[in-house]
């Protein structure tokens, strides 16, 4: 039962992000003879909002999958769940910040550096569960958590390549972000009992 | 139990949706003398805020009606499922843009281009559905599918004539999106038990 | 379970729109040294949010008063439901717009409007279940329905006065809005079960 | 069943205002050469910005902890309820006037008088909880209550204490109001079973 308030309340501030990332998308306040041309330049945004729309639905995938494992709660893992939460919540900032100031060095940095650390709390959660059997349904073995370790070690490692050539291809940072985007959902989507920790595909 | 986490998860999006249209009706800056023709200035934004609202609670009602069908979930139809969530996530921006910009047929064109990419999400899923049976309580039978399109077509076919009216007479485009959305709401009202996949009226 | 996904969705909005109010109390631009001066010009909309607040607060009450008396919802329910959330969920506008322009006649007027307007649809929903008692857990006897008109007769009586003193003695507006809160919130808190639809003070 | 209601409800509240805080960061509109230095400028808000997410976080789990020794509940329990929520709701408002305005009197009084507010609102909700056995699953002790007692009162006491400070070292008032974020948190996260009224470390 406390865990299921954790994932109510948890499920909210997701559901929250996801929708507030839209308020970011300001109409143009322009002539309407231009507003064709207004809206195009707007692509940017456009690209921006979709990647993080189906970034912070990727992070609530991941939550419930790691969820899904636990049997009840302490009070460390409310924080760390908090502190996992907290990355997602941010994210509006640098969606719009990235969308406003397109192909700009920091931006792509900040945006980044938010994926990495989500990823990051994500995974010392799982590292958490792993040392505490008590939490689990089913204790997470050694072996069961080290397989997990190349999906969060490629996704970070093409993050950090991503902020790395904002300093020379712009473009290309968007590119390797909406290319781990894209490779996690087919991974997710070909689970077929998506809840469950081991996955069959 | 996955099903209601999904559920619980989109009935969330749908609420904050629903209710953040109102924060795109900015009240008006101006001197309190003419602030009476200030707000009657503002009506086809009114009108663009209640179409929207039963818009998106007519989406909410449709996604009750297909996820009452369904048994379990995997991850194609999370993802699915997620980009329904989007085309109804995004509406507050043509929402907006056509209370910004009324009778302009870019507006338009875009509030009816979303208004189908919603409706067609939405077949798609009970398509996928159609073709994968262990999903569901029980099977949707290919005529259960079939009685389906004419409402899809009908609806669509109409939004697709609005956005053609945008260049000629706008009006008539405001005036097909309202018929449409009190069309189905009609028929929707008449369900006894609306939650059911088989419609008895 | 319908009735439990359509009260998910309702508690949903009203936490939203319960939350959203502050965000129209905007942080006053000045000079930090005029900071005090700023935020006392601004009472009138800390009144103008912290009324909005419980009444809201008190229109979820209502809603759960009335919904604890549903067995099955039905299509008609679910749209009457939804008008109601309407006029919930409009609240933010006139909250801001009282607060915008205190005093003001039809600041004044509209919020009162909203108030009616929520509470007529609350009674009709209330006439609806009377009628269609196969949606009830218990049918809606005539006496019980009547027992209720005093109540709102009463208050729409004096939004209906609060809106014609706007026109002279707009602080008295505000005082019978304040007043007729009072007096359904203690009308409320007096009872001990507070979701049985017949109240035993 | 009643309990379950006001606990989604105030789940919801807490889910979206920990997610509106980050409304506040508006992205800074400046030329890109320029950026780097502009959000450099903007890290008292970053700093106003988690300090209120753990303290949005803090509250809702002291939530829980109250909310979990309520059997039923009545009508005064839920407009104490609505007062707590008020204080909490209230909170993006001085977080967004702390981080405009950093290091200034007026707002770090405003956000330490709305953080004792919460805290006084907890414990008067505890005292009525206390008084009406009949609400709580287990009789509050008076034992209990009391050993509930320093911890108000030396939180609050450090909030005062921080108010004071705010006019001759306003760095120490943020060094306060952090300190006893922290001293809470790793009070809570020392809690095994944290949803159990009595705390054994």
């Amino acid at each position: 039962m406390n865990k299921q308030r954790l994932e109510a309340f948890s499920d909210g501030v997701y559901a929250i992000v996801i929708t507030l990332l839209i308020l970011d998308i300001r109409i143009p306040q322009v002539q309407p003879s231009v507003l064709g041309a207004a809206l195009v330049g707007m692509l940017p945004q456009v690209f921006t909002y979709v990647l993080s729309f189906f970034v912070v639905g990727l992070y609530w995938f991941a939550h419930h999958r790691v969820s899904h494992q636990v049997k009840q709660i302490d009070g460390t893992f409310i924080w760390l769940n908090l502190i996992w939460l907290l990355f997602v919540s941010v994210m509006p900032f640098p969606a719009a910040l990235l969308g406003r100031y397109p192909l700009q060095r920091i931006p792509i940095a900040i945006y980044g550096i938010d994926l990495i650390l989500a990823n990051v709390t994500g995974f010392l959660i799982t590292v958490y569960l792993k040392h505490h059997p008590v939490l689990c349904i089913n204790p997470i073995s050694a072996k069961s958590l080290r397989s997990q370790v190349p999906v969060y070690a490629i996704s970070n490692g093409v993050y950090v390549m991503a902020i790395g050539f904002a300093w020379i291809f712009p473009w290309l940072s968007y590119g390797l972000y909406a290319v781990v985007l894209v490779w996690l959902m087919v991974r997710y989507a070909r689970i077929n009992n998506p809840f469950q920790p081991d996955r069959k595909t």
